[in-house]
C-alpha cells in the first residue's frame, strides 16, 4: 500500500446547533477542510456516522453530504461502527487512496445527536451494545461502563477519586480549544460532588455528547512535499480489530483486547513503540476508558494506568500527554464523529497549532477510536516529516 | 491495485426467517462462504446493511457478526449506501485486499427486515431518501419510483403492460433458484391485474423485501489458480458514482447518471464493452428501474428499455440476459443483502452452475446495484478465465 498523507482538516464546533440541519453541520466541515487542502474536488467521499438513520431519519449518509457539498458523479459511502465510527471511515479511505484505486479523499465524520430527547437518544447509543443479550436485560451504554470501572475499582483497589485527573486535565485543554463543547476548568472536589449517572460513573467520569463534524483530505504521500511552510503529516500506522460485541463474553473485561491487537499492529506498520509517542489522543468517553486504553497501549501496567494521572504524567508538559485538545470528556463527543475530531487534533499538534496545549516538538501522533464497550478499536499513528 | 478475485459464495434463501436471528442468519451465508472457499480465517470482515440500527435495534454490524462467527481480533466494519449497501461492501473490501494492507476478506451483505411491521419498514425504508425535501412532504420510497415510472410512461408513449416481461422474466427465472423468495410463475393478464401499491407500480411491479444474507471471500487473483476444477472469478471491473439525493434535484430524472457513471468506470478498467456482458444482474426493485439501467449502462437507447423485454431479449438465452436467477423482483430484496446476492448469482453463472437459467459460456457478468432512487450506483464486472 503506498503511503498516505492528511492534506487538510477542518472542524465544526461542538454544541447543540438547533440552528444548523444535518447537511449544513456536514458541509461545514468537508469545506474547511478542502479550503485547509486547498483543493475543490476529491475522487471519493467516506462519511463515517453512528446515529442518523435513527435519531436523523436518514440513511445513505456519504451521497447525502456528498450532494450538499456539489460532489456529484463522486463516489461516497457511510462506514459505522459505532462510536469507533469516524475511525473506521478514516481507514476505509486510507486503503482506498493507499490501494491506488482513487487518487484522493475527503473523509467527513459526524453527528447531530440533539434533534432527539435524551432519552430517545440513551436508546440509540445502546444499539453499539448486544441488543439480543445485553439491551435487552435493559442495560444502558453508560451502564455497562459503570459495571466495568466498578470491578476494576474492585480488582485494583482504586478509589474514585483516583480517575479525577483525567477529567481535569481534559476539562483544562479544553479551555484552549474553540472547537470544544465544555470551556469550564474542574478540581478534585466538583468531580467527586458530580451528579451520579450510573454507580460509579458520575457527570464528571462521562463525556457529553453534542452535533458536530470533523473531516480531512486525503492524497498520496509523494505528491505532497511540506504544504505552505507546514510540516507533512502522513499516516505512518494503521492498526482495526474487534473483541466480542457483549462485555460478559470475555475472558476479562478489564483489558481492552482489541486496544492491545489494533496498536500492535500500527506500532508494526509505523516502526514505533509507545515510548515514542509523542501525544496520544485517546478515547475517554468515560474515565475508566482511559486508563484501560493506557494500560492495552502499553504506557501502563495492568490496573495501573490511574497512576498516570495521579502522577502528572498526562499534561501536554506531561510523560504521556493526553486528550490535549479536551478529549472526548470536555471537548465533546458526537459519537459518529469523534474519532475524525481526534484526528484532526493529532495533525494540529504535528503542525505545531495547539498554542498553550502544544506538546513541544510533538512529531509522532497517536489516536485511538473506540465503538461499543471496546468491541471495535482502531488506532492510527501520524508522523510529521 | 492488484487484481483480487472471489474464492467462495454462500446465501440464505430470502424468506420471512422468524426462527432464525440477525446473528444466524448472517452467520448461515459467511460459514456458506468460507466453506466454498476451504478456508476458515480471513483478515477482515466487511458487512452490508442498511436497516438494523432502526429494524433490528443493533449497530456495528462488522464487530456484532464477527463475534458470532467467532472472529475475534479481526478487523470488521460495516458499510451503508441504503439498497446499494451490499455493493459498497464489496467495494471497501475490493480496495483493502486490492492495496495488499490485507489479505482476505469476507464480504457480507444482510438484512432481517420481518422483525417490525410492514408500514415501520416502509418507514425505514424511506430513509434512503432525502428526510429533509422528500420523507417530509410524505412521499415514500416506491411513491418516488412511482413519479418516476409516471413521467417515463409520459414522455416515451408505453403503457403499463409494455413493463410486464420484466417481472415475467424474473420470476421465470426463480423457478430455477432454491434461495429465491417467490417460486410463482405469472402472466402479462396477472401482471396487469395485480393490486395498485402506487400508481402506476402495481405489486408486480415491485420487489418482495425478505430476511437473507450472502456471502463472498475476496483473495489476491496471483494466489488463485483454477479451484478444484471451477474456473476462477476475478473482479475485473469496479465503479461507483452517486447523484443527487432528492430526485426532484436532478436535471433529468429519467436519466441514472450514476448508473452511466459507475459502468462508465467499471467498462474503462475491465477494458469491455455494453457487448461484451454476456449476463447483466441488475436492479430492478421496480420494473421501471430495469428499464432506467438498461438504458443508462448503454444496452438500449433512452426511453427504449422496455424494447428488450418486449423483444425477448432479456431471457437467460436472450441477447442482454438479466435478473437470471429472479432478480429483485422474484428472488427478493432484502434490501442490504441485494448487491451482495447479485454478486454470488453471477459468480454462479461465470462457474456454469445455473442450471435451466444458465447462460451458455458465460465468461463476462455485470453487477449493478442501486441506492435510494439512483443516488448511489455501483457497477461491478466479473470475469472467469
Amino acid at each position: 500500500m503506498r503511503k498516505v498523507a492528511i492534506l487538510g482538516i477542518g472542524q465544526t464546533k461542538i454544541d447543540e446547533q438547533w440552528d444548523k440541519s444535518l447537511r449544513e453541520i456536514g458541509g461545514e466541515a468537508a469545506f474547511a477542510a478542502l479550503q485547509d487542502a486547498g483543493t475543490e474536488k476529491v475522487d471519493a467521499l467516506f462519511v463515517g456516522n453512528m446515529l442518523s438513520p435513527i435519531v436523523n431519519g436518514q440513511n445513505q449518509l456519504g451521497t447525502f453530504i456528498a450532494d450538499w457539498i456539489g460532489f456529484w458523479h463522486q463516489e461516497a459511502v457511510k462506514i459505522e461502527a459505532a462510536c469507533g465510527s469516524g475511525a473506521a471511515a478514516l481507514r476505509a479511505g486510507l486503503m482506498a487512496v493507499g490501494s491506488g484505486e482513487i487518487d484522493s479523499a475527503l473523509i467527513v465524520g459526524i453527528e447531530k445527536m440533539t434533534d432527539k430527547a435524551g432519552h430517545d437518544v440513551t436508546a440509540a447509543l445502546a444499539t453499539a451494545a448486544d441488543a439480543d443479550y445485553e439491551v435487552e436485560q435493559g442495560v444502558s451504554f453508560v451502564g455497562l461502563n459503570a459495571l466495568i470501572m466498578r470491578r476494576y475499582m474492585y480488582e485494583y483497589g482504586w478509589k474514585h477519586a483516583d480517575f479525577a485527573p483525567f477529567s481535569i486535565n481534559a476539562h483544562a485543554n479544553a479551555m484552549h480549544n474553540p472547537f470544544a463543547r465544555l470551556h469550564q476548568k474542574i478540581n478534585v472536589d466538583q468531580f467527586e460532588k458530580s451528579s451520579m449517572v450510573a454507580t460509579p460513573i458520575n457527570l464528571l467520569d462521562a463525556s457529553p455528547t453534542g452535533d458536530g463534524a470533523a473531516a480531512v483530505v486525503l492524497v498520496p504521500a509523494e505528491r505532497v512535499a511540506s504544504i505552505r511552510g507546514r510540516p507533512r503529516v502522513i499516516i505512518a500506522g494503521s492498526g482495526a480489530a474487534t473483541d466480542t460485541i457483549a462485555v460478559h463474553s470475555r475472558t476479562d473485561p478489564l483489558f481492552l483486547q482489541a486496544a492491545y491487537d489494533s496498536s500492535k499492529r500500527s506500532y508494526d506498520m509505523a516502526g514505533v513503540r509507545p515510548e515514542d509517542i509523542d501525544v496520544f489522543e485517546l478515547h475517554d468517553a468515560f474515565s475508566i476508558m482511559s486508563a484501560l486504553s493506557l494500560e492495552a497501549c502499553g504506557f501502563a501496567e495492568r490496573g495501573q494506568g490511574v497512576r498516570l494521572g495521579l502522577g502528572n504524567e498526562i499534561g501536554p508538559k506531561g510523560r504521556v500527554p493526553i486528550c490535549t485538545r479536551g478529549g472526548l470528556k470536555a471537548r465533546g463527543h458526537p459519537v459518529g464523529a469523534t474519532g475524525m475530531y481526534q484526528i484532526v487534533e493529532i495533525v494540529q499538534q504535528l503542525r505545531g497549532e495547539c498554542g498553550a496545549t502544544q506538546v513541544d516538538g510533538a512529531k509522532i501522533g497517536m489516536v485511538q477510536n473506540i465503538g461499543g464497550s471496546g468491541a471495535t478499536i482502531l488506532t492510527h499513528i501520524l508522523k510529521s516529516d
